[in-house]
């Protein structure tokens, strides 16, 4: 099995460094929110259902370690605490929905004593909540994949970049745990090469058939064998559906779309942003251009070059075949469904 | 100014390693054409126009020093030469045209003594005619760009990939030196990076502003962009413009359809092959799934991961805006001018 990406353990919390993966295993140890954030801006945690569970627990730490004897006082430094997690990556909507999760939850707290309390549990609901989803997509994906089936996936969506399971790589897996044939082309993913790195190594552990490719392999492979279908993440969906998700992403989509390959967006409601109209509301972090210019320690470009490195792109709902998601498949036209099932997400935590 | 690929001196061929660039340059020293032929298959030198002028001077180096003493005798052994260097890489065609051309020459000599200078002269003749065209390519295009550009390319047609000058790089810079405001965003080109470390280099070297962007990147330019047209090199044309070129390609074509953008093909008439009718007659070369794995020393993916690694792929002539040959720009339908300009290069070349 592959390692878990993060765990709340001895009043602390524990991040896989996936910096260094698949080569090497280590975990840091975290005490402080301010270090949480920098995790997340540095990418130790990536992945957005697993920076909104690091961050939800980057307050519980907040909460932990505070001076402050009132409870006003520790609002008020949890919603500082709050804005420097949210101020650490700009673009997955599910690091704000999990702050602000937690901030609910405190804030409803009568004590000091219970605010800690709270701030802790909400974190782990927060985080209980992603593994349930992720295994939910899974299942409702199921009726939507061939018994032998040909996939492509970009980035890592898998239990990597969540805290449990994955939502692209889960629906995979999910089909591979039923019994279906499923094979796996998986986008290395340029620039950090999260495909290559992280995705092909938890498909080789799970035992499902992959072959890493460049990320501009994809159409020749639509064009010259039967791709079923696409599967990918997001980072943040707007109301109309407007997907980001990782650079590249809207690439494979246009191949998609150009060949009649189902193209299936794995959203947990947490990464649905109803307040965005649509994509092109979305902030698009800008990263190091040396990101770009460097493959791990080697410099690939001669000195002087320049490079653009946005991290996100966005592709139109109009590429997008369906969104998976915990509450079951929404298919165009997506605003009336996008809306149904965050409101059935709503209603279940308050019924938590 | 950046150096150039091959150089004939001292009886020899020097070919620059193009391996260790853009930190590195050195040359190779070659008087053996099962040396060049190595030099091929491991992209010592690469892209088309390169690859069939190393291969034209692979034969004048095994006319130079064969030890035959009869006419017949020289004219098989440069036929196995001939074979042996068309092995090398089986997607450019290039390769297989200047082979035949240098043999085509030979075979017309009636003295080995003659056969040697009528090699050597061919395979100048080879050189030659790429150094003119790729500059034609440049003059013709010049209507085709607006005074102020931002375009793509994909890999490396430039002059490292040519004799000198470059075929798509030879387009961009033309339009530079003509005093139109050109910038380009580079596709790094995954696995080999030609883009990167080439064609970066060269457009730093020439003063042309640019930027480096991951493969993945194209269709998120198009869409947040002006992007005003795509130009690529090609290793082969099918006679109904059907093009292979390095892996990636089709993807950039999918993006640029999709945005109404101009994809231009630089196509010297030496990259056409009339005897194929479509492009899945075109062979494609698998390579060694380790160029996926690995970047220069270091492994990506962990033990055990599998990789797929097509080196060219196939754009359909639908997706091709117009070939830019030396002969003039070739419209769709494609059939008919790129008879035309082919009948025209084997005019030309009668007369010389």
């Amino acid at each position: 099995m592959y390692p878990v990406s993060l765990e709340w353990r001895d009043n602390a919390l524990h991040l896989l460094d996936q910096r260094i993966l698949p080569h090497t295993i280590a975990y840091l140890t975290y005490h402080d929110h301010h270090a949480v954030a920098e995790a997340i801006r540095t990418m130790v945690v990536r992945g957005a259902p697993a920076i909104g569970a690091a961050a939800a627990y980057g307050l519980a730490l907040a909460a932990q370690h505070s001076p402050a004897t009132t409870p006003a006082d520790l609002l008020a430094e949890l919603r500082a605490a709050g804005a420097t997690l949210k101020a650490a990556r700009p673009t997955a909507v599910n690091l704000f929905w999990a702050v602000d999760t937690v901030l609910a939850r405190v804030s409803a707290a009568d004590s000091v004593a219970a605010m800690r309390v709270a701030a802790l549990n909400a974190a782990h609901a927060v985080a209980e909540e992603d593994r349930w989803a992720n295994r939910q997509m899974g299942l409702h994906a199921l009726p939507l994949i061939p018994d032998t089936a040909l996939a492509i996936t970009h980035c890592n969506a898998g239990g990597l970049a969540t805290v449990d399971y994955g939502t692209a790589v889960g629906v995979i897996r999910a089909a591979h745990e039923h019994g279906k044939h499923i094979s796996v082309l998986v986008d290395e993913t340029r620039p950090r090469l999260q495909g290559a790195k992280l995705t092909a190594f938890e498909l080789r552990e799970l035992g499902i058939p992959h072959q890493v490719i460049v990320d501009g392999a994809s159409g020749h492979f639509m064009r010259t064998r039967k791709v079923d279908f696409c599967v990918v993440g997001c980072d943040r969906v707007a109301a109309n559906g407007d997907t980001a998700n990782k650079i590249g992403t809207y690439n494979l989509a246009l191949a998609a779309k150009a060949h009649g390959v189902p193209f299936y967006v794995a959203a947990p409601t947490s990464t649905i942003d109803l307040t965005l109209p649509h994509g092109d509301a979305i902030h698009i972090e800008e990263r190091d251009p040396d990101e770009v210019r460097m493959v791990g320690a080697e410099p690939i470009t001669a000195a002087g070059v320049l490079a653009a490195n946005p991290a996100f792109d966005v592709t139109p709902a109009a590429y997008i075949t369906a969104f998976i998601t915990e509450f079951g498949v929404v298919y165009p036209p997506f605003a009336d469904g996008l809306r149904a099932v965050v409101a059935q997400a709503q209603q279940r935590r308050a019924g938590a």
